[in-house]
């Protein structure tokens, strides 16, 4: 009789960084079992100049880091397209959105859209439907309150899946 | 027979971000005469993961806005191009160079860098040798340690320049 290794619960914060909403949702994982903690949205009035949006962002999550204290963070990376000056604004939000966590000292993972979908409903060009449909599938107490909500459930749920192979891919890039 | 009006010195700092390097670069206003105060850079590791060279760079800027405590910011504009993975690395190292200022309560402006080119120069499509040359003749005793240093001192004197309108536009633009 071979002992069971006990794993202690993991919580998870996934970001869907965005300057008009930036979309976020904690999880915990409990061996191989998912458990929805919260999620929600920081949504700056868009009436505001640039840094003082990028201030509200960063409080946002900040307040979000501080009230579920996750151990590990997760952000979807950039579709890169011709459009240079929304490039650019998602960049901005992305860096602050990123910054949050790694301020409270916490290693940021980033996953690819298609793995992102992969993971969460199995196939690589998903519609935006189906990674809904799966949520309420694989996080039937989670209400997102927003697509950008959704998304970052997805995504931590996507490094909950990873995390094992990607702390060791850091590690050995670290070495 | 007139009273001059007193202005009291203004303290400004100027950034220019970037992943691999942010300069910034600090000035005093005092009346029509700029004095320069302080220039430098933040060059993250490269080999760190993308949150930690953020997290270096917040940190850089927050130690120089502790030490110096400028009242006022101000940020070249980027110029966007169609290397979309470019534009999304500047846009994350800008959104956090901006941040910064804004946690320390600071309003940051932004300038076209033709404006700053303008202003520093006298013409919009400047070498960027002309600003080195401007910049002894500006500020003598400054001597920026890279070209990043050198374009967050001319964002400084810019905004010097154009403070007092550019207060006016935000008041308008908040009314």
């Amino acid at each position: 009789m071979t002992a069971q290794p006990i794993r202690s619960p993991v919580r998870i914060i996934g970001i869907d960084p965005g300057l008009r909403r930036t979309g976020w949702g904690v999880i915990e994982t409990e061996g191989n079992r998912l458990v929805y903690v919260a999620c929600g949205s920081v949504e700056p009035p868009d009436d505001l100049p640039l840094a003082s949006r990028l201030l509200a962002i960063h409080e946002g999550l900040a307040a979000v880091l501080g009230d579920y204290r996750p151990a590990e963070a997760a952000v979807e990376q950039t579709f890169v397209n011709k459009d240079g000056v929304a490039t650019l604004k998602l960049g901005q939000a992305r860096g602050v959105a990123m910054l949050a966590p790694a301020m409270f000292g916490i290693s940021v993972a980033e996953y690819a859209p298609n793995q992102v979908k992969k993971t969460v409903v199995g196939a690589g060009h998903a519609e935006k439907n189906q990674i809904q449909v799966m949520l309420k599938i694989l996080l039937p107490k989670a209400e997102p309150p927003s697509a950008d909500a959704a998304d970052a459930l997805a995504v931590a749920i996507t490094h909950a899946h990873h995390r094992q192979s990607t702390a060791l891919r850091l590690k050995v890039a670290s070495l």
